[in-house]
C-alpha cells in the first residue's frame, strides 16, 4: 500500500469524530481519516482511533496496523470478543493527561484533607465553627495503581507534604510513596489508609475490587476517590459503608455505565461527590497530538508506545 | 529581674487560653504563663502572646519586652491606639503555616480551574455534560501580595504548571512567577487574572482594596479568593460583580467582622464559598513552637524574627 491508502478509521461510541478529525489533520494534513458514518474500503484502513469500538468491527479491518484507544486505558478495546489478535493496542498518553489526573486527585485529596466538605455543610447551616488542620503525617493516603497516572498522583501528594502509601502489581519505587503489592500488601496498606484514590485499570483481577471487604479494612473516617473505573465498584457495598458512619466521603468520576443513570442514589448523596468522567479529558488536540507522533514512528519503523499488554489487560 | 519573673500573658480576644498554655509549657515547662483572667503581677511581664488585644493592655504592662501575634497579621495589634512603642511586635511564622495557606490556596485554584463548582451545580441536577478542561497557559493566577504566604502559594501554583503574576509593594524574584508592582502594574496584572487570590496583609493602603473598581479591571468569568483579611473586601462591590455574572465564583475565607454575622449574604450566595478562616489554623502546638524559639533567641541575646514594621503596616 502505499502512504495515502494508509488511513485512519474514527469508531468511538458516543463521541463527536469532528474535533479528532481536525486534530489529527493539524499535525497530518494529507492522512486520510474516516469515521463510521462515511463509506470507506475496509482494506484501505491501516489505523483506528477508537472508544469503545463496535463489536467486531476492528477484525473487518484486513490491514490494521494499530489501535489507538482514546484513553489511558485499553479496557473497552479488549471487551471485544472478535478482536483481532495482530494490531498493538496503544494506550493514549500524554503529559497533559498525567497533569490533569494528578490535578484532579489533588484537588480531592485536598478537599477532603482540609475538610472542605463540612465547610460546605457549615455554610448551608450558617454556621461558623473552627475546624483544626489535621496532622498530614496521622492521615495518609493510600493509592492504588501506580501506573502513569498513579504515579504522577502519588508523586505530587508526597511533594506537597502527604505520607503517601501504594499498591501495584510488581512493588514499584517512587520517592517518598511507600509500597505495598499482594494481598497481604493490600491489607496493611489499606488499615493505614484515610484518603484511597483508585487509579487502576479495569482487569479480571480488579474489576470489583472497591467492595465491603475493602471499606471494611480502611480505617474509620477514610474517603474513597475513584479516578480508575466505574466497574472497580460495588455501588451498594460504598452507600453501605457511607451510611453506616464508616467511611467519610467519596468523590467518583467514573461510573458503570456512563452517563450515570437518572435513578442513581449517588446524585443526591450528601456523602458523595459525582464528576462526568472528567478527571482527565482525552481531549481530541491531545489525542491528535499522541496519535499522530506514533504514526510516525510506526512510519519510520519504529513501535508505538505505550502499547497495553493483552494477557494482563493494562 | 531573674528568669523566673520573666513571665508570658495570653490576651487572645475569642480564643480559649489553655491549649496555647499547654503548648508553651510543652517547650519551657519553666515558663510563668498567665492569662487574663488570673490576677497577674504587670511588672512581671516580659512577653505577651496576643490576638486581638484589648486596647490599653500592652501599654499597662511596663517590662513588656515582645508581643507575639497568634497570626501573622499584626493589624490586630497595631489596631491599639495606646500600644506603647517599645516592645518588637513578632509575626507568628512557621513551616507548618505557610504549608497550610499553600494548601488552601491550591485547593481553591484547583476548584475553579476544574470547575468543580459546576460540576457540584451539574450533580444538583442531575446532569451528566462533559466539562473540558481548560488550557493554563490561557486562565493566569494573580497574586496579591507575594510575603511568606502569597510567595508560597505562588511558588506552588507555578510548580503545577499555572501561569502565576504577583503583585508586591517592591517587585519580587521568585522562579516562575511574573512580577509586578504598583498601581499601574496592579492594572497590568488584574487585566490577565483569572483566578485573584489575594494574601496581602491589612495595612492604610490595602483595606478596601477589593472593590467595584478592582473586580471591573479582571477578565470576565474571572473567580476571587481572599485568604487575606476580611477588611480587604468591599461586600457590596463584589456581590454586584457576581451578580452581573462578571465575576465567576468567589472563595472566601475571612470576613469583617468575624464571626460573620448570621445576616451575611455570603452564607447562601450560590457563587460564594465561604470558610471560618482556616485558611492556616495558627493553633496552639505551631504557636507554642515559635513564640518558644523565640524568646530563646531574646534570651540568648539575637532578636526575634520576623518582626513586623509598624511603620509600614506589616
Ligand atoms: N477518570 C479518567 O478520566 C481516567 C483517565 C485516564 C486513565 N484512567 C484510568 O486509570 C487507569 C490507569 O492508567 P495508567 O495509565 O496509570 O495505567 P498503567 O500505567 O498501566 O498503570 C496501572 C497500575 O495499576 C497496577 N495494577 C494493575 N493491575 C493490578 C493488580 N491486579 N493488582 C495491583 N496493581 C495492579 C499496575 O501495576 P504494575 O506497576 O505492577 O504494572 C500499575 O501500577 C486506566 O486504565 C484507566 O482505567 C481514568
Ligand atoms: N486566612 C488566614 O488564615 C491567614 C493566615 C496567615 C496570614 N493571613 C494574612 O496574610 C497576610 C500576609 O501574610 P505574610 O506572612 O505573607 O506577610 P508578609 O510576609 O509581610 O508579606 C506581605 C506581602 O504583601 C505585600 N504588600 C504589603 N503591602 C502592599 C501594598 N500596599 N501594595 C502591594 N503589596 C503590598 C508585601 O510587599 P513587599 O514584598 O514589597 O513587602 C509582601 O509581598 C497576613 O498579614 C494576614 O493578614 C491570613
Amino acid at each position: 500500500m502505499n502512504r495515502d491508502a494508509r488511513a485512519l478509521l474514527i469508531a468511538a461510541t458516543g463521541e463527536d469524530p469532528e474535533p479528532y478529525r481536525e486534530a489529527l489533520k493539524a499535525h497530518m494534513p494529507d492522512l486520510v481519516v474516516h469515521d463510521e458514518s462515511e463509506s470507506y474500503d475496509p482494506a484501505s484502513i491501516a489505523y483506528a482511533l477508537v472508544w469503545k469500538p463496535t463489536a467486531g468491527l476492528m477484525a473487518r479491518l484486513p490491514n490494521l496496523e494499530a489501535i489507538f484507544s482514546m484513553g489511558a486505558g485499553i479496557d473497552h478495546v479488549l471487551a471485544d470478543p472478535e478482536l483481532p489478535p495482530g494490531p498493538p493496542i496503544v494506550r493514549l498518553m500524554h503529559d497533559k493527561t498525567r497533569e490533569q489526573m494528578r490535578d484532579y486527585a489533588l484537588h480531592a485529596v485536598l478537599h477532603y484533607y482540609r475538610l472542605m466538605d463540612v465547610a460546605s455543610a457549615q455554610q448551608a447551616s450558617r454556621k461558623w465553627a473552627f475546624l483544626q488542620i489535621r496532622d498530614k503525617a496521622k492521615l495518609k493516603v493510600g493509592v492504588l495503581g501506580l501506573g502513569e497516572m498513579g504515579g504522577a498522583a502519588a508523586r505530587a501528594l508526597a511533594g506537597l507534604g502527604f505520607s503517601v502509601l501504594g499498591w501495584s502489581r510488581s512493588a514499584r519505587q517512587i520517592d517518598g510513596v511507600t509500597s505495598f503489592s499482594g494481598a497481604d500488601g493490600l491489607k496493611a496498606m489499606l488499615a493505614e489508609s484515610y484518603f484511597l484514590l483508585s487509579v487502576l485499570p479495569a482487569t479480571e483481577d480488579t474489576v470489583g475490587i472497591l467492595n465491603a471487604e475493602l471499606f471494611a479494612a480502611l480505617p474509620k473516617g477514610a474517603v474513597v476517590i475513584n479516578i480508575g473505573r466505574g466497574n472497580h465498584l460495588v455501588p451498594a457495598d460504598l452507600l453501605a459503608a457511607l451510611d453506616s458512619g464508616h467511611l467519610a466521603g467519596a468523590a467518583l468520576d467514573v461510573f458503570d455505565p456512563e452517563p450515570m443513570p437518572q435513578d442513581s442514589p449517588f446524585w443526591t448523596h450528601p456523602k458523595v461527590r459525582v464528576t462526568p468522567h472528567i478527571a482527565s479529558d482525552g481531549n481530541a488536540e491531545i489525542c491528535g497530538d499522541a496519535v499522530t507522533a506514533n504514526i510516525r514512528r510506526i512510519e519510520t519503523g519504529l513501535p508505538p508506545e505505550p502499547v497495553g499488554d493483552r494477557a494482563r489487560g493494562y
